[in-house]
């Protein structure tokens, strides 16, 4: 590799970047890494053996002056890197929700890089905006959602739920976009309406837009951790009463801390009577709904005007990779189009992706779902979703059937809700909290599996979450004798 | 690549992604294809020969029931992705900004896909989390930007300005993020001032924010279209006295239309006077703040509260990665912390990026800018924008020369803003504006090069920007070339 000096700048054609063969041979030296890693990632811990500051002091504090070699920097992947990630690939990883790439779809991310097209305009990549727009139709049809929505990747559910509640701010046509939100006296105060139970994303979003903490009701949920609707009818037509204007409602399909699904349909019924616009937060189970059998999860969808759900959480594609439909896509370009000089084009019948969302600059993101959906095929990718649901509830009769243990929420995915609870001890709620606390470091630090927690009617609560092409009935098995193993050791400790 | 069936989920130990061999042969003929393109990807047209709707109809429009092989695809991608795109990485291509990737860090991303970590937390990834905070100080450190601004990745500088934006907003200490905007008779008019050459990015978030079209005050520039500090001292005084409250001032170092430099150091004055943030939008001449002797590019930025730059832009990394740096983090975590109990982790010394933005979640994109500053080295980066902007100072210099051309802008980087102007006839301005529209088409035509335009004083002007790795003296003369064999044919037709 060499590169034109500060004398002779323009005086010959030059070769700035690596070789072709350099490229080849680094590129197959990366990729024989790569191959060996995700054969076994579990020769490393899920969670390393690390403190925060311990990678940082392993780097230079100061820039590399001079070029080095590509070897050296596998090395230090190898070396470095490698062993100081949380391995989100090892079949143990059963935390948050357990995201799980493919070999094709990383395949796809390596091509997509070397494109390096930005799918902002239908001119800047003609063929990602229209792949994209494919691979999004075809996802649509297999949720069964009616023809006309508008499918858009943006990276993370979080912003595709802050586009849309845009949106829904936008239909309100209250000039928020032109005249904004502060010193209108005339402006009543707003309101998203979401259950206690919805993803933080959605809080973000209205703080964000402008609505303010208060400007999210948070609705109280039933006894299987779903939005009340009769709590939801309450409070709007409080708000109403109050001079407050309803804006949207953010309904949930999969909750984050135990998968509960809101009843949509009703919700939309809701929504219909306030001319509301209903969101759904899809994120994860929206995912599942691929599943014949488990179409009933997006149930009263049909009716919304904006759903998001994350291909990259369970449909085996690297993160980021985050899907918005939307029924009303003339309101997500009132709310966001802005074209500057530079950027207009000329071809009026073409959408340009940029018009419907917050970033300009897009990655290809769709070439990678494109690869898995035909390399596994409609029938593969079921298959796998099949797998793991059926795993998971392999665990939650493990744990249902010992009497040590308590499942503590339904499991209608992938995600197990329990506790620690062994019967012949009196202890108090705030002992069982600590005795799950404890139970959770001691399993996550052997280094085989890694489960989160979250809290359930402020009880400490252990999480176990299958998403991962790794994960079989062995690893499950194997965080469950794990389980029972730390428990008897944490209990007498 | 076998799966479980329905009637045994759970029997055997499953494969259900491709096998280490399949992985490796499929990704030696992946990369063996990459290496074809990107020695030669002026074999395609920079702008395909392609309408709305070819692509799509090369494709099934429902989705594929069974798995197909790797093969399939990779022919499907040579016969129509490939044949279908505005290729980014044609040395012709010097539209827009030219965006160009690296072979080291196309690599970058492939590892990036096969880790699939996410940096949103310490814990979920502390070799990202902290790899990211390594190599951002490097960059600050040679940006010259005082220690203890915080940095971190997003995806693009739209969004990195709506999150600087945001911590504006916060830092009014108005209690808008529990109370929201709206409905709120206290709540002054906000207003955030920025150049009328300012990014449309700026105008969206002053959108989403909830401060409106009108909350953003467009500043007049002078002759080199840079933000006239005078009047911006004026409207904000004006805003002042009818009680509008000023929020934050952005300024551009390195417009999209012409690269021009708003005075930031004076500005920073402004801002000081009037307890003003200050955000500074350097997106694309950031990069070349990497050169000491452009050092003075960045001069006043050390005042700034943020400043937003992006590596994709030209620092040779792939689309996405934009760096946001903050000398007040505490602001931007008070304006987007929100733990839920899921994510809580115990770690509370360690900076955890999602408190920090928009996204929870976020790829771990410091990999491939880490493999770039490592295998270019400081000087090889140095000598590549240094290789750009002498391109573009040549070009400038045989656009001077010619009589029937003018140039319209300054060139401080690498971006020559030209019109055609023939000076023997007698056009109205609006005749040369159609002139130079037909002359753009022509020259896009031909498929050799691909250059934009803008509106400069409400004329049509030309805009030749490089950035590619690939683009070498050679390639700046043949657009030369083709505007003048071109410019002959429009003006005699």
């Amino acid at each position: 590799m060499t590169f034109p000096t500060k004398t002779t700048p323009l005086s010959i054609q030059q070769q700035l970047d690596l070789s072709s063969e350099e490229f080849r041979r680094y590129a197959h030296e990366f990729v024989s890494w790569i191959a060996n890693y995700l054969d076994h990632p579990e020769r490393y811990k899920v969670f390393p053996d690390v403190k925060p500051g311990d990678i940082k002091s392993k780097l230079p504090s100061t820039p590399p002056e001079h070029p080095e070699p590509l070897d050296a920097v596998i090395k230090d992947i190898d070396r470095i890197i490698a062993p100081g990630l949380t391995h989100w690939n090892h079949p143990g990883f059963m935390a948050y929700f357990g995201i799980s790439s493919s070999k094709p779809a990383i395949l796809g991310e390596l091509v997509s890089a070397a494109f390096d097209t930005n799918a902002m305009l239908w001119k800047t990549g003609p063929a990602a905006v229209e792949l994209e727009e494919v691979v999004l139709d075809w996802l649509r049809q297999l949720l069964g959602l009616p023809d006309g929505y508008y499918g858009l990747i943006h990276d993370t559910a979080s912003v595709s739920s802050l586009v849309a509640l845009a949106a829904a701010r936008e239909a309100l046509n209250l000039h928020i976009r032109e005249e904004g939100m502060s010193g209108r006296h005339e402006l009543p105060k707003l309101r998203i309406y979401t259950s206690e139970h919805a993803h933080s994303s959605i809080e973000k979003a209205a703080i964000v837009l402008g609505l303010g903490q208060k400007g999210l009701r948070k609705i109280e949920v039933d006894a299987e951790f779903r939005m009340r609707v009769d709590r939801l009818r309450e409070a709007i037509e409080h708000d109403i009463n109050a001079g407050i204007k309803p804006c949207a409602v953010v309904a949930t399909v999969g909750t984050t801390s135990t998968t509960s699904i809101d009843p949509v349909r009703e919700i939309a019924e809701v929504c219909q009577k306030h001319d509301l616009w209903l969101h759904v937060d899809a994120a994860y189970a929206g995912n599942a709904a691929l599943l014949p059998e488990m179409r009933w999860l997006v149930d009263g969808c049909d009716q919304a005007d904006s759903l998001v759900f994350n291909p990259h959480k369970w449909l085996f594609v690297p993160i980021d990779c985050s899907v918005l439909y939307c029924r009303k896509p003339d309101i997500l370009r009132q709310a966001f189009s802005l074209v500057p000089e530079y950027l207009r084009t000329g071809e009026e019948e073409v959408r340009n992706p940029m018009d419907y969302g917050i970033s300009l600059g897009r990655r290809f993101r769709a070439l990678k779902l494109w690869m898995v959906l035909r390399t596994f095929g409609v029938t593969g990718i079921r298959e796998r979703l099949r797998y793991h649901i059926a795993l998971a509830k392999k665990f939650r009769s493990w744990v249902e059937e010992h009497p040590d243990f308590e499942v503590v929420a339904p499991t209608p995915l992938s995600v197990v809700c329990f506790r620690y609870r062994p019967q012949n001890f009196n202890l108090s709620d705030e002992d069982f909290d600590t005795l799950n606390e404890k139970l959770l470091e001691a399993v996550n630090k052997s280094g085989e599996v890694f489960l989160s927690h979250t809290k359930l009617h402020d009880r400490y609560t252990l999480r176990l979450a299958i998403g991962n092409l790794g994960t079989t009935e062995q690893h499950v098995r194997r965080a469950w004798e794990l389980l029972l193993e730390q428990a008897n050791i944490v209990m007498h400790r």
